[in-house]
């Protein structure tokens, strides 16, 4: 049986060896019918980063140039995709075109632009990295069933085949817009989530991501889970579902309700686009 | 002598009433020529807020349309400013374009719409809340000595009268970035300072910043203070002036040094737009 193969770099920050090793361990047990390539920049570190914006760049276009691999995987967020977003699709071949990529949080700076070029199928989803969550293989193995069998009980309950989708964590999102990396969303029902950010923030990013977005076709936001909202020294006074309705209704973006998203284990699969196309 | 009469609202988050208080009695002894006049609505609470957008908007509006106030002061930053700047535009007669804006931090999103609209002549500077801090005053009477006497010593010093300025707090102009507040740079010199950010969300905003001014005419950038920089699990790897450097070389924009301004006492006033306009 042909292996489906699946390419992992860290294009924000870095994972350790020993997580690679044991992933791959349960992948041959769980998704046999996978194999997993971890490239050894996933563990490199320099700073902030998993390895300078060279290095990161460099392990991105070789896995996604190279067509024996079917899917990239990006192991982990953090922040550091933004920065080499444009180095790599300047540098990408045909092969880059027939993969899968997959992951979440600033890992959405390159699903968005990878979606805007038209290069490969993108999906938010789980990442490697979420196995340091308490029943953290699961996330995992959720993201593996669906670059793996395209099972669809992995997907975010809301997506159907006739309806394009974007998804996004907030603050990510909020700081494409205005830059080259963020797609056309006209058409799309656009899902947010958000993590580790007070709600004034939240309402701000919001502000920022519904104000741009204002006019421009959006089909309709869903909310995903926000989560580890510090507490601030006096009550914002209102809560995360309440401010995507004034905003969404300010701006005249049709509310659709909430997402199964979220940076946790139950974080369910949104591709980029129609399934159908 | 007709006093300069400087009415004082809150578009933000609020002060205490106790804080007006000592600020007029202040005000009579260092600036006889002033007059400051409080809205009300600077001690409302609601939330995170100094009240309602409603109020908000109203309490600006009010002041800003009075023909026999000079000056419109924002009392402190903090959120809320982006939420009530399209409402209060719209309200604007023709008392409020004779007229001096000034405040900084979330106030940069009230400065940049009246600056964007020609209403008034807008001012990055100290606020009434800065009394807050230890030798306060001193930033206080700083603006004052602007709004009152335009006096050239409170200037930041790189200030020079044949050139366009403006000045924001990063986070601010990050998320004004792709929205309608954010007013035309072209031939400006851009002037940013951070507050209690991770390098890496410096980097991030500042990377949305700069892609976005790219190409676009920007003069230069100069760095103001990046103060109260929260210790991450790992170090950033480079510092925030290195960040800049780097990123204005990235994106072809003249890195041009420091700006004394920041959220600090030592904070200096930069006008927008050119003095001789």
């Amino acid at each position: 049986m042909e292996k489906i193969r699946i390419g992992i770099c860290a294009p924000s920050t870095p994972l350790y060896p020993e997580e690679a090793e044991q992933l791959i361990v349960s992948t041959r047990k769980s998704h046999p019918a996978a194999e997993l390539i971890f490239h050894d920049q996933c563990f490199a570190i320099e700073g902030h980063f998993a390895g300078s914006d060279q290095l990161r760049s460099d392990a991105f276009v070789a896995l996604a140039n190279d067509r024996h691999i079917d899917a990239l995987w990006f192991a982990r967020g953090g922040y550091g995709a933004a920065r080499i977003a444009d180095a790599i699709l300047s540098r990408l071949q045909p092969a880059a075109h027939d993969k899968q990529y997959m992951g979440y949080s600033d890992g959405g700076n390159l699903l968005g632009a990878l979606y805007k070029a038209d290069i490969g199928r993108q999906a938010h989803g789980p990442m490697p990295v979420d196995m340091r969550r308490e029943n953290g293989m699961a996330a995992v193995e959720r993201g593996l069933n669906w670059l793996v069998h395209q099972d669809e009980s992995s997907l975010e309950a809301h997506v159907q085949s006739d309806q394009k989708y974007a998804a996004f964590n907030l603050m990510t999102l909020a700081m494409m817009v205005g830059t080259p990396l963020l797609p056309d969303l006209d058409g799309h029902i656009l899902m947010i989530e958000e993590i580790a950010e007070y709600l004034y923030a939240f309402d701000r990013a919001l502000f920022n991501v519904t104000s741009h977005l204002a006019g421009k076709g959006l089909a309709g936001l869903r909310l995903g889970r926000v989560s580890e909202v510090p507490e601030n020294n006096r009550p914002f006074g209102e809560e995360a579902e309440d401010i995507v309705q004034r905003l969404c209704a300010r701006f005249d973006i049709p509310f659709l309700g909430t997402a199964d998203i979220g940076h946790d284990v139950d974080n369910k699969i949104v591709p980029f686009g129609a399934l159908t196309t």
